[in-house]
């Protein structure tokens, strides 16, 4: 096990070892820490113990281990099952957790005031990329909470790799990124779903539109920047790409989609969105002044 | 004018002057073609002929002009309304005409029988890429038709830039190819315009998640080509991420959005097509399986 001690004496424990908590204590022990693992069906540790990891026979155990713990499970009613038993809580005071999981901002100013209750050290954070990334520079993780709790454990959490940023101290900071982030890739993946399917019914097969994906991809950077500044200014210009003109181009997708005995239920709300819009009197705007409409208590 | 004959005796004419349209005929001027160009509503000219366009009186006069003939309106009901005249079709016959308008892959066909039956050549296609890259190295051109008159009519089309990419005979096929890209262009943007209402609910201007939301595009393209393998091959491996997992997201992202009075019915739809995937019995499939019980005709 000399290997393990050589490069550093740091030690962390990984709790949940779905395919993300797998990564996570992998790239721990890539970069030499003393790592232990604990998940909540047994069985998922063997590949990490085969590479020096310390199995430990329960949660408590576990943190008891090393002064950071890091959670990586499906959500917080999950991490709360985990940390919010009496014996956890008690092995936990004085350590730090940096919960991975991800949720609401809610569930994390919640986790957040009852680390502080029991005396916990807590760090929010949120994992922005996939597992064959972890560990590699493209990983990317966001964080919240006290600062310099951030600072401490930042050389440890560096043996993820990629990049971390601090969001600030109000610890559902991290979790609102995380939604909103989210929010943008589950929708474009749905979109990429759904693309694939009238595709096929199309007779043209994924692969073949698969390079041409990539370029909408592609498009995608330039186009989120232009679109935050209009949105932060308030300005909503379709002298570019008018609302009406996507509205028309969606009522296709909606059609072509249907003719083929596709669900376009997707499609149909984006529509009405961007239909509501022109109703309102904006059509010459620009597509993100829906996000006007979205909001309740902005209205139109 | 002898700056436009200097380079190439060729000629052409574009038909619609929204804002795609301008820059066509921009890009046919900036490359030296004689350029005329015609529009339903009258002054949107002005600019193009202080360049050095010709202003043609009506779309009959306009196609006269010149042999090949570009059409670039807001769909095909507009591009029916501007063609399927007596006196247009009169004056295109034996000439070509290439619709850049987008519509459905039948719209398409529909309009290259009509185009046969008057004696009009006729190639489909479709534009991938937003009106600034028009002239430019990043614009991206579809064509489907005859192969022979997408490659007489290829040096022309070439003034307008980038990469132009003929997809088969079939009429319709770059507008299948379009629909499927918009559909992803068109849903990813409205995760971002919801992404954004979402952000600030929570107090993250749009400028402060702009450059994450670029590290999310940026996982797109891998992903893209990784799900359109295990589409083509019918498996849909969620090793490294389970629909559980994306579905448990999707319901924060819904909750989140909603506590602030945010819509979030395109995540609720979302949500209810992996929960779907799920009752099925594929809950550790990935989300790319959605696009199975997308199809009627394919279901589970
Ligand atoms: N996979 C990715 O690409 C990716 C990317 C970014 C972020 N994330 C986030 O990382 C977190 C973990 O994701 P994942 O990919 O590892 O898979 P996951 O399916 O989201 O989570 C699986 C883990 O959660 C545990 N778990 C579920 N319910 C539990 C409960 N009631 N009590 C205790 N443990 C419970 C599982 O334990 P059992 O083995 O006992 O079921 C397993 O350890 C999620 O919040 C996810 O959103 C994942
Ligand atoms: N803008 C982009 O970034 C972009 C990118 C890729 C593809 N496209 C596609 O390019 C095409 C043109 O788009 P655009 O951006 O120029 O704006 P647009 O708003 O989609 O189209 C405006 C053009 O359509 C004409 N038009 C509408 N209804 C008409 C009718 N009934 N009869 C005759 N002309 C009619 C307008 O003429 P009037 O001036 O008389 O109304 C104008 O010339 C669309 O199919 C669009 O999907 C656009």
């Amino acid at each position: 096990m000399s290997v393990h001690t050589d490069r550093s004496a740091a030690t962390v424990t990984v709790l949940g070892l779905g395919p993300m908590g797998r990564a996570l204590a992998g790239a721990f022990l890539a970069a030499g820490l003393r790592t232990t693992v604990w998940n909540r069906t047994p069985g998922r540790d063997a590949e990490l113990v085969a590479r020096g990891a310390i199995a430990a026979a329960s949660a408590e155990e576990a943190v008891a281990a090393a002064p950071l713990t890091v959670v990586c499970v499906v959500n917080y009613d999950a991490s709360d099952a985990v940390l919010r038993r009496d014996a956890v809580a008690t092995a936990l005071k004085g350590r730090t957790v940096v919960n991975l999981s991800a949720d609401t901002p809610g569930r994390a100013r919640d986790t957040a005031e009852w680390a502080a209750r029991h005396g916990i050290r807590y760090l929010d954070g949120a994992i922005m990329t996939p597992t064959p990334t972890i560990g590699t520079d493209d990983a990317v993780f966001l964080y919240s909470g006290p600062e310099e709790l951030y600072r401490e454990h930042r050389p440890a959490l560096d043996a993820l790799g990629g990049t971390h940023t601090h969001l600030g101290e109000d610890a559902g900071r991290a979790a609102a990124y995380d939604i909103a982030l989210l929010d943008i890739f589950w929708t474009a993946m749905a979109g990429y779903a759904h693309a694939l399917a009238v595709a096929r019914a199309e007779g043209v097969t994924a692969g073949e539109l698969a390079p041409f994906a990539q370029g909408i991809a592609a498009i995608l950077p330039p186009l989120f920047t232009e679109f935050a500044a209009d949105t932060d200014a308030g300005t909503y210009s379709g002298e570019l790409n008018p609302i009406t003109s996507a509205a028309s181009t969606m009522a296709h997708i909606v059609h072509a989609s249907e003719a083929h005995g596709i669900d376009a239920s997707v499609m149909r709300v984006i529509e009405g969105q961007a239909r509501r819009v022109i109703a309102l009197g904006h059509g010459s705007d620009g597509f993100t002044r829906v996000a006007e409409v979205l909001d309740g208590h902005r209205g139109a």
